[in-house]
């Protein structure tokens, strides 16, 4: 037997949420979106030209790209596109973090972010949020060698005002900022105006949430010309051809419909405001959330238990044991239906279980 | 202005094929497939749910995995997926090659090696190809920290008899040896058997090549369960929903019709045959190339000249200027009709110019 097992670069993995598959499911539990994409693409993969599938794809995705900088008010060397926005994440790790300096990400942050400094041998130190679960834009404030966050922040919600994040942006000019977006469109203010100002800030977005895209994997940033480039350039020499040819006919003809866009993400808005009173009414607590999901802890029962009595019913939410999150559930927002039935089932579980008053 | 430039990872990076796309052209330039996917894909594509889009993709790609292994008589967790065989390399490279000793590989080989070794800064050497672009098997028999050469080799086309490649892995048990097999299927022998004897061994393949599908990106690697866990756990630290919903059903789709893809397969064998006996009476030379495309150099004619002659004609051949190989040209083996055409105009070319007796 040889020694190979050496030289093998060994981590321990990102868990990816469950994907259970029943029907009649209710799935809240990995922030999908309940609407299915924009028409348009049932009608691009109709059509699909499957003859030409033995060509490699544009490896620029140049109509994508142009369909999102269209968009966004953008020039196309402002865009970068990824198999989701993990890839344009990971790229961007590998990219823009060399440093011997730690990178800066909140303690309670998207858990994929150690992940990859991991992978990568990136050092990091996770400043703490506040006891709201706020970032505090002062820690940001210091030597480092670049900064990651989500905005909102995930998995607890909460927003970023703009007007900080212009903070740690000015504060940190040396390093790359990465704000990822990825909740962005369920009612927080984008920080994409800042990219003409400050050259190096990141802004990376996806179609998996409000695109209801996921199960296409398509992920996007946002910046200067010159930190496209950049990423492009480590992206050519790791994968040329990523996007494949359906990806980039859908994201097309997903980012197109601005109208379908807009009432799915307002539909969403409104059933989390609206699941937000009934879960108040509940004695559950949370902070003021801004994306598609909850995250949210109740005053009596504890939330492993809930999760367990939620699952036997097929019904998912995201639970993280442990830490200082570790009695609080993150609970997508599904259709109105969906959240009804999930309200009725908590509402009538505490009711039995007596672990609130009506 | 900040310094944030400083910690950037600058690369030069791979400079995919010319991806023309003019009607009526002849593409002879990125060994691509002549012949449509499987019709199945078509089906498959047809009948896509879009509304399921909304939702991730499984991130084990079970039904690809489980077809693949089926195809191959393996066991599911012997058999790994990423989008194309370049993010399998990419991903590979990443995970095993981590040695302070130099990887080897061929000095005339996929471009794409260097690359990757420089964007993951892996020492590299690589020993050169003998005078008639054959790899000597005893050039890999000394300390490395992992090997990687395709068989057959690109862009040469010259295969590597089984006994040689099990005489190259038996003497490097102490490191991880890759065979990438991207053009194996037209009509050299695979590796796989030896995957069963060797723990070290990881054999390389894809569906871009014989399977008519690089417009979809799938590629995958067989070795034995070890080895796949510790590159899926890489791949699940890196982006854990790689494949997205259409490749995974359109990929099943593909590797389920066993007799298409023989069919097909052959025909671009037998056209192979022909096109060499064309053009050795038009005065090329050339190894004998086992794979989709053939390297030929012209007695009189400099490649630059006819790979610019042809270009004009909307015909597109593979030049690669300057080394060992500047006056070869790499041409893809399309259907037998544009063949004739490709063959003609090279005929009637090479008259006009006087640089051929005929």
């Amino acid at each position: 037997m040889g020694n190979w097992e050496n030289n093998i670069r060994k981590v321990v993995p990102y868990t990816p949420g469950e994907q259970p598959n029943q029907t009649d499911m209710i799935k809240l539990n990995t922030n999908e979106n309940p609407y299915p994409p924009a028409p348009g693409v049932t009608e691009v993969l109709r059509n699909t030209d499957t003859d030409a599938l033995r060509l490699y794809p544009d490896p620029a995705a140049k109509d994508l790209v142009h369909a999102i900088a269209g968009e966004y008010g953008l020039q196309d060397d402002q865009v970068f596109v990824g198999v989701g926005s993990d890839d344009v994440l990971a790229m961007s790790f590998l990219t823009f973090f060399n440093s011997e300096k730690p990178i800066l990400f909140p303690d309670i942050t998207y858990s994929f972010y150690d992940v990859w400094a991991e992978l990568f041998r990136i050092p990091y130190e996770r400043p703490a949020l506040d006891e709201h679960f706020h970032i505090k834009k002062e820690d940001y404030f210091r030597e480092n060698g670049g900064i990651i966050f989500p905005n909102p922040n995930a998995p607890t919600g909460v927003s970023l005002p703009l007007s900080d994040i212009e903070d740690i942006v000015e504060h940190n000019q040396d390093v790359i900022v990465i704000v990822d977006e990825a909740y962005v469109d369920f009612g927080t203010q984008s920080a994409l105006p800042l990219i003409e100002k400050y050259e190096n800030l990141l802004v990376v977005q996806t179609f998996s949430k409000s695109r209801s895209m996921a199960g296409m994997r398509i992920g996007f940033a946002l910046a200067c010309p010159k930190l496209i480039k950049y990423l492009n350039d480590v992206k050519y020499s790791f994968n040329s051809y990523t996007m494949n040819r359906t990806s980039i006919a859908a994201g097309v003809a997903a980012i197109k419909d601005q109208e379908y866009f807009l009432e799915t993400c307002g539909k969403i808005i409104e059933t989390r405001e609206w699941t937000k009173k009934e879960l108040r009414k509940l004695g559950f607590y949370f902070e003021e959330s801004k994306a598609n999901f909850i995250f949210a802890a109740h005053k009596n029962c504890p939330a492993e238990k809930l999760f367990q009595a939620l699952r036997e019913q097929y019904i998912y939410v995201r639970y993280f044991p442990g830490g200082r999150t570790g009695n609080h559930l993150r609970i997508t927002i599904g259709t109105r239906n969906e959240m009804e039935v999930f309200i009725n089932f908590v509402r009538e579980y505490l009711r039995k279980e007596n672990l609130w008053k009506f």
